[in-house]
């Protein structure tokens, strides 16, 4: 096949579309090597045309107008990089519209408004691929899409948040939760409002983009049940080490009885458990599915040049199969129920403070029992006056366990209101053998 | 776009192929979805027409005549999975040439005929996909060839025999080499004669196809340096865990000041390298480049169905580019030189059992010191009479240190000679955090 320039747009360039461009061009022979074509970027939008930029594009590239790159019939597929739902929803809702392919890294906005994003495109049958809006370089929508199309995925367990990850394994390493949070921040990881970070927002929006492709039924940020990571103290660090586990902010979406939960929030994940060896920054996603047991993808979750490569491989697996019908449809065709709240079900830990007391286990005891939450594991040991008490349940649904916790805090004895973690340890399948 | 059933051919009805067509039948609907087709087999080469088969095709499928699928131009794409060399190599290059795109799990067959194979498919204009043929389901290939497209990729480490990998952590847990090895074959992960797999045969094979395609230059199973496992004794193993690591059958294959060099053998891999925590039977694959630092894919390297959900998956994925151009090329456009032998780089364990009389350790380190390797770490305990040296070497070239081992093996007080294992410990970058 000829090589034919194919003029694309970028909304926005700054650290990741300049890496976009430099990439582009620096790397040609490659894409052309895999495509057949050159990828040219011929206008770009920003906000300020005097600013100084690492990777400054040709002269009359930089434009402060959209309309020169909505309004040009010859671009054929547009890179949103600029991020912010508004005012890039309302462009590349316009590109779409126009007949231009659409690659984004914007979560927030897939997760916001991917329906309406999805049904301009295929309105206009035009594609919209959003790989780099999901931990970065990790391949993980393109895996879920093209490698993983007959097999049933029906559990998808993430690290999808390098800022926490870090944190939780600063406080590993003795650190307490306002120290870990100023070396993310010294380091560059955590912004100085670093709330988006630690209440799990960030992850939510992650998860529930992954949740959408991977059960092809539409979930929002709202859909996600979230909990952050600022109530974690060291005593539930130490507690994890001693039970042979790590504390992670895990997301987890899970499509049981045809019904779907997806949530995010700290657990206790075994060490012999892949996520657990997730350290720093990182991310790692696992994938459990029917035909393939469990794929897990480990990687930097973030980067501007990470994030470039991603949407890179997104534009030229665009210009690889324009109008081929391959993918180029909303990943959603069905609308699953989301779970009654509540009905979740896992393995649980959570410790308690109790003032050391005779009979103080037998009333916790029957507390749980009398709701059906069965103890798997017990540590009990003193501190200062009274003990802690480190509990591990069997699986059991988070409504029983949160109302024999509401009778637990009740107690005269009980010196604060346990705070119940999820405990991520069995793997996709009984054995790790072959099937 | 209109749904129009594709006619495919199966080459073998074993475990994969009837696994094929049973995935192929049950989720049509997702293959529709993804591809806007429905793939149907319409033929099945078999040995034995008579044998009973779990999931048996409808009448008429099962032939054993290969002119039925090869002289049939209705049929556009064809799966191998027959296994071995000949004659599914004959069989494959009749299908190409008859302008079949052709998708195959034998990983044998694209080792050692690759680039017949290529020729013949870039010939007749079809495309060769191959993703099942390294690690069933983990869809290495396709992320190489479509995610990372701009990274360069300059290293590919890998866990890629799952029964080695099964035995070194059977051996871990206190198991002789033996009794892992009984212990794999019981569990059916070992053949009766295991020599393909603790030769280390197997994992060269998949780390030649991954060096292929990482660098885009043909590499052979004859270019590959391989060291198997069954020199391996608890001592090593002891030693491993003083040290902090563990022994893996690591696949390595780097691109350095333009030269490559593939190779297999044991390692001692760092205990907080992502490759330390795959365990069992399970296979990973670290892909380190410019872009991306470094992603690792872990699953099941093998299995039935999970290799036939990787060859489903090449098989939407060519019905999803047909005609456009997008992979349609042998990955091969350079012809990059072989790393001299002993030239390759890395830090380097080594034990040794010597006499323990004074003087001797100062010999040891002399004869390092002479041909400038330098020592990392050092260990020395009792062993009986003797003394047990183990020590971890900074970088060097493993021609140098061969030299300082028969030197130090030449030695009278020295009991056998030493057997270096490469370390494995370095990140893809200096640090995990943003670039």
């Amino acid at each position: 096949m000829a090589s034919v320039d194919v003029p694309v747009a970028l909304l926005g360039y700054g650290t990741v579309g300049s890496a976009v461009n430099r990439l582009l061009q620096e790397q040609a022979d490659d894409i052309e090597r895999a495509t057949g074509h050159r990828l040219r970027v011929v206008k770009a939008l920003v906000r300020d045309l005097d600013r100084e930029r690492g990777f400054a594009p040709d002269g009359g590239v930089l434009t402060t107008d959209v309309s020169e790159i909505t309004g040009d019939p010859g671009i054929a597929v547009v890179a949103e990089v600029m991020g912010g739902v508004d005012p890039a929803g309302e462009y590349v809702l316009e590109c779409l519209r126009g007949g231009k392919h659409v690659v984004t890294a914007n979560k927030q906005l897939v997760a916001r408004r991917g329906a309406e994003l999805f049904d301009a495109a295929s309105a206009a049958g035009v594609q919209l691929r959003f790989e780099a809006s999901v931990c970065a370089a990790i391949p993980v929508i393109k895996v879920l899409r093209e490698s993983l199309v007959v097999t049933n995925v029906h559990r998808v367990l993430g690290i999808v948040n390098g800022t926490t990850n870090f944190m939780l394994t600063e406080m590993e390493g003795g650190a307490t939760y306002e120290e870990a949070l100023r070396e993310a921040q010294a380091r560059g990881f955590a912004e100085a409002d670093p709330t988006d970070d630690v209440s799990g927002a960030d992850a939510a929006a992650k998860m529930a983009i992954l949740a959408t492709v991977a059960f092809n039924s539409r979930y929002a940020l709202a859909d996600v049940e979230v909990v952050g990571i600022d109530r974690i103290t060291p005593l539930d660090v130490a507690a994890a080490r001693e039970l042979e586990m790590v504390i992670r902010l895990v997301g987890m979406a899970r499509l049981h009885d045809g019904n779907v939960d997806v949530r995010v929030g700290p657990a206790l994940v075994d060490r012999h458990h892949p996520l657990a060896a997730v350290e720093g920054a990182f991310n790692a996603v696992m994938l459990q599915g029917d035909a393939i047991r469990e794929i897990t993808l480990e990687g930097p979750g973030a980067g501007g040049i990470e994030t470039a490569s991603a949407v890179i491989a997104d534009m030229a697996s665009v210009i690889g199969t324009m109008g081929t019908g391959f993918l180029q449809n909303d990943p959603v065709w069905r609308n699953l129920p989301r779970l009654e709240p509540g009905e979740n079900r896992s393995p649980f830990y959570f410790n308690l403070s109790v003032v050391d007391r005779p009979g103080v286990l037998a009333r916790v005891a029957e507390a749980l029992a009398e709701r059906e939450v069965s103890v798997a594991r017990l540590l009990q040991h003193q501190n200062g006056d009274g003990a802690a008490l480190h509990v591990v349940t069997h699986d059991t649904s988070q409504g029983r366990l949160d109302e024999a916790l509401a009778a637990i805090a009740a107690m005269d004895e009980v010196q604060r209101a346990p705070l119940p973690f999820p405990v991520v340890s069995e793997r996709g399948v009984a054995e790790l053998g072959w099937a």
